[in-house]
């Protein structure tokens, strides 16, 4: 970014450059401003916050594994060596593509020549009543504080009672993909550690952690044999499972199932599945197409929009004639990079080419030692290999030197079970006493 | 901390020894939980969060330089091996020393046979008109989050206007103690690194940092070389300090002097006294003492009480006949130390001897290289030799290894002005989305 107190409005040169406005600062909107650095372009980043966040990480700053710094980078500083990329801290009210604006809630008009919706996806509710009020998501900063505060806050109210008579705690994870397995595996390594190093005055046996998935197995995206490794050692850590439960609503203190149950709850967290972000369709004028997705032709642009590009998790990225990419942190990073390519094409009058996505296999980690790797020819690597090559991965991919040397000293810490770690209580509603 | 479920209530050995309440987990709660760990009392230390905070490093959560968790360590934790020593969380809703019982605000009654009081300190706002309000005090973890996302979020407004008017931008600090002097210091190197890192468009001639105070130098608990030489580091770093001035009035967006002028404030940080937290003289039915302290006898017991102690910042310590000692961290390690020696004495039907303060000197860190450090005997270290020997000792002081290492890794990267730094707006009233 350029350190001129000037900057963009007076640079003659940045001036007269093509300006591509991109909405949101995720892997998608990252990874297509860094193929835009240092181009013949003038580059806008608008993002509600100043930071970008490492989402596959969250369930471990809700489980007080890592803290949030350590998993968010300022999106200043991703860009502090590119002059032509400028981070405008804000959300978008209004999109007007016939005209080529966009317009901030504070009433700011931002024109473009090309525009990036990367605005990624959130929670899918499903409409079933109580879950948008009473479940916890966990796909932003905010979501993994709250759900670390009223984990940590759950478990301080039940060491009380065990005073006079110990009640029972109920976990409930709803989902069992990736984000759900995850988050049950750590969340029962950290019911084990408080007991075990804190003093926690918990009975074990009275607490539990229960996944839950309508599906008839864990990681439906794996391959079976992958799913019944995962859910072994899910058990073997004391994870409670049980396929085909269907949810039906849910209350402040319980969730309620189809087959009648009613279960009291200290805390449901809402792993269950994601749509996409914002009024996009809305305001784009655009059909969305599968899970709110914005439609888009091979190259990525809108249908019918010669200038408006989606990309990551809010678009409904091609993979075949049929079938739509999956959500996934590797498709809104090849995407965002093939967008920015794109975007370079068009400006320089060249045809524009179809993207396509190399799939580079998926995983999903289960707790110290234990993790599933999908190989993209179908093989699979678990237990500590694969945990292994999910450490690697994962910090190869987080953004900055020293946060990937904290989060490596955090892992280690607990992987050796050292006392401490980030289990405070910081209320958002705290007052300054 | 027992491990076993049934705790407290249940353990016979544990049950039939004296009971010690500790209000506060502060340098004076832990230091008092401390001595008294493993001996034959059962201890229970009160406390609204979870946590320990190392207060002397909140100035730099707040200015970006460090994370909320690297000051913060959880109350459990560090008494993780002591098995008669209970944490509980909660507030204190009121003393009955007469019957010996604290009741918490959720109605619980917990009975004490010694009560320690360390509920510490907080802003003292001497009356003036909207400082409560508006005015930002440093005494908690909540505390440093709320400046640090006003400060971040301020300079964000100010890049946007860059674009059209540029506007000035008037950060005051008022006070000019260690507090003030440390905070002016680092907010200091916060905007300049913004500047030349994240490519913040700012005119570094309309960002002022303000110090004020009324006294006619910096550091009055130093000496005046000590003063002066932190004036001219502080002066050399861009900071404004200006002497002789009162405070009549804070508004929301500006702050308002005795001698009729008013700025226009973006923050205004309030660093100028400290008064006892809470309404501690009420609930005991004391007098209170300077700065709303306890009035203790010279081992620490309230005056009138025999199992009710005083001890760190809610205390008026004496040290001599006339004087008391001053509101530090010393202080509050030092005399919880004693206490816990002394109600062992008293258990054991032995008397009691006074607290004696041991003067190890004081310090305050301007900037990377220049801190000032004032020696028991009188003499005054500064310069880097002043800024190592700050360095080393808060590293020593500081709870856990894990946050030693994680903090040193901070001040590393700032030192080496590399990239990076946990600058994130992560507002308190953020939604979920």
């Amino acid at each position: 970014m350029t350190t001129s107190p000037s900057a963009a409005a007076s640079h003659p040169r940045l001036d007269r450059l093509p300006h591509v406005v991109i909405i949101g600062g995720g892997f998608a909107g990252i990874a297509t401003a860094r193929g835009l650095a240092k181009k013949k372009v003038r580059v806008t980043i608008i993002d509600k916050h100043n930071f970008h966040t490492f989402l596959p990480l969250l369930y471990q700053v809700a489980t007080a594994g890592l803290e949030p710094a350590d998993v968010a980078y300022p999106i200043r500083t991703i860009f502090g060596d590119a002059d032509n990329i400028f981070f405008r801290h804000g959300r978008v009210r209004d999109v007007n593509h016939v005209a080529s604006v966009v317009t901030l809630e504070d009433g700011t008009p931002i024109p473009f020549d090309h525009l990036v919706v990367a605005t990624g996806a959130t929670a899918a509710f499903f409409g079933i009543p109580g879950a948008s009020s009473y479940a916890m998501p966990l796909y932003s900063l905010a979501d993994a504080r709250h759900l670390r505060n009223r984990l940590l806050l759950s478990l301080e109210d039940a060491d009380v009672q065990a005073e006079s008579t110990p009640v029972a705690l109920n976990f409930v994870v709803v989902g069992g993909g990736p984000t759900g397995v995850e988050t049950a595996g750590a969340l029962s390594e950290l019911i084990s550690i408080m007991i075990r190093r804190d003093g926690l005055r918990l009975d074990p046996a009275k607490v539990r952690v229960l996944l839950v998935d309508l599906a008839p197995r864990l990681l439906t995206a794996f391959p079976e044999k992958a799913s019944a490794y995962a859910a072994k050692e899910l058990r073997d850590m004391g994870v409670e499972i049980e396929f085909g439960r269907s949810v039906v609503e849910v209350e402040e203190h319980a969730i309620r199932f189809a087959d009648g149950e009613r279960l009291e709850t200290a805390a449901v967290i809402w792993a269950a599945g994601v749509t996409a972000s914002g009024t996009l369709a809305h305001d784009l004028q655009v059909t969305p197409g599968p899970g709110g997705r914005a439609r888009v032709t091979p190259d990525l642009r809108l249908v019918e929009s010669a200038n408006v590009w989606a990309v990551g998790d809010a678009a409904a990225v091609p993979r075949t004639s049929t079938e739509f990419c999956p959500q996934l942190a590797p498709v809104a990073i090849q995407s965002g990079r093939h967008c920015a390519a794109q975007i370079l094409r068009v400006l320089e009058g060249e045809p524009t080419e179809p993207f396509e996505y190399r799939n580079k296999g998926i995983m999903a980690t289960i707790g110290r030692h234990a993790a599933v790797a999908q190989l993209p020819r179908g093989g699979i690597i678990k237990g500590t290999p694969g945990w292994l090559a999910w450490l690697a991965l994962h910090l190869f991919y987080l953004v900055g030197f020293r946060n990937r040397l904290r989060v490596m000293i955090n892992w280690t810490w607990r992987y050796f079970d050292w006392p401490s770690g980030p289990r405070l209580i910081v209320a958002d509603a705290e007052t300054a006493d």
